[in-house]
């Protein structure tokens, strides 16, 4: 059996939104828009921004209305913010954000713990955004998150992930993301969700969302790849988790897994040795450790000159 | 396409020779026989208990000569100890230990750095050694270290390593590790030459052991998988590395790759619990934090007792 990659993956860019919703520092305005205006010059075709969300829920994305009025725009760069509600849609529009994403989690427990509501009403809520965007000429797209599994119920069954997509598909969505908001996914789940999904929505254009947890984030880009999925999230650094995931640590780091990616042949666009500066860069404002294996041990051409000239022979 | 994973792989644990060999502090004679005799309670079915070179080149390891002629045999357990010439083979059958392994770099200035030989010279002083092993009703097995990239070269060519297969099979081993000593491999470069391996070579029993060094671990054990190997080196704690490949870091984690087995359904045989508790014994016993996952962040089923219970549903 011969393995099927892909040519090229699209990476999506989710540190200044979930990477640093979880930082207890607050980065300020400038230098989140240094990060942004960073990665979309090293090439990163989507960047999630941060989210209009209520400023006590994520005191940390209080400021996005002013990082999205004043980021300068990169052409042909997709710029997107998390929304929860009608309300951030507005907020998005308002400041020159013409993607949004919209949340919902594949288990009622997750959904009460993290935003206090249920899925059908959440969903309710999502129909006005939905209405409104479209209306105003704006995208959106959407996440199932604890779609590997929910830190208060265990594995959600795979039934279940394919009925809140259809649920988001109803609203009119065309591009989902499957989420590990808790870093429990192992490649085996992945491969079979993947397909499943790609089986079942063949009109949606699917994402994955991994942290790194328990070490699996790489094995399940790899297992979702061979599923036929193209779209990553990643975070510079590997900043990021859940706040009201117990046990939740990182998204895996966008230079492990750019530089995975380099290794295999497989073409992102993005340039590894800016997005390490900048990672690098980010550890230092956020002034602690995070689970970078790049920033730890450098890459494969930083051993071996030699390494990277094989490319070129 | 659906999967073909293995129902079943097969588990060593490195970690008293891989691991140990490169801690400053060395391990007492009676806490390296804790460990070993705690990894085969465990249920691992192989486990790698220390070499036999010289005391000057490995310091951590002067003592397996005690420690072999000490530890409590479990039944169906395969110990095995590194060595590097007759002296070796010689030190181990007298301490009891009936199964060797040799190591043999696909690279030259790997070889060069390491031992101070070339792979020539390597492999006219191992004919000896399994001249006597065979002699002495003593199993030999081989690894072929650098297989995946060299520190020194950079990329070794397929054919090179092939190369280096037969010449270990010319000496009649059956049994072969591909080692990824500086953590270089990625999972379609694992796949590729471990399928290659496989076709070129049926009569051998292939292993794969990786290094954790740049995120990528449990990926190449997830491709290494599809490509139908079924044996495994990992090291408790995620201690090891090699001291003369610069820039390398640790072993997988013997707990994070048992985990993802775990919950990719995959028998190993091996009590993960036992595990995490031994390799948190370990990294206290070596007083500094190590590269394991599951020690970090627990597992799925500390996350959520429902996620063990469904296993049984």
């Amino acid at each position: 059996m011969s393995m099927q990659w892909p040519e090229k993956v699209v990476f999506c860019e989710v540190g200044p939104r979930d990477g640093l919703q979880n930082e207890p520092e607050v980065l300020s305005v400038d230098r989140k828009i240094a990060l942004i205006e960073g990665v979309a010059e090293a090439g990163v075709p989507i960047v999630e921004i941060g989210s209009f969300v209520h400023p006590r829920a994520v005191p940390q994305m209080a400021d996005t209305d002013e990082v999205a009025r004043r980021f300068r725009r990169v052409e042909g760069v997709e710029y997107r913010a998390l929304v929860a509600n009608l309300k951030g849609v507005e907020r998005a529009l308002a400041s020159g954000i013409t993607k949004v994403k919209l949340t919902l989690s594949a288990s009622e427990s997750h959904a009460k713990a993290n935003l206090n509501k249920t899925p059908a009403e959440l969903l309710e809520g999502f129909k006005e955004c939905v209405a409104f965007a479209h209306a105003n000429g704006m995208e959106v797209s959407g996440a199932i998150s604890t779609a590997f599994g929910c830190p208060f119920e265990g594995k959600i069954s795979s039934g279940k992930i394919m009925e809140t997509a259809a649920r988001m598909t109803d609203l009119g969505l065309t591009e989902l993301s499957l989420s590990d908001t808790t870093g429990m996914a192992n490649p085996r789940q992945v491969y079979d969700l993947a397909s499943m999904a790609r089986s079942e929505f063949p009109e949606v254009s699917w994402f994955l969302h991994f942290h790194n947890t328990r070490g699996m984030a790489l094995a399940n880009v790899t297992a979702g790849m061979l599923a036929g999925i193209i779209r990553f999230d990643a975070s510079l650094a590997g900043l990021g988790g859940c706040p009201f995931a117990p046990g939740a640590s990182g998204n895996v780091a966008s230079e492990d897994l750019l530089h995975m990616m380099d290794e295999m042949g497989i073409e992102t666009g993005v340039d590894l040795k800016k997005m390490i500066a900048l990672a690098r860069q980010l550890q230092e404002w956020v002034g602690h450790p995070t689970d970078s294996s790049i920033l730890r041990a450098g890459t494969n051409a930083d051993l071996v000159p030699l390494t990277a000239a094989r490319k070129q022979g």
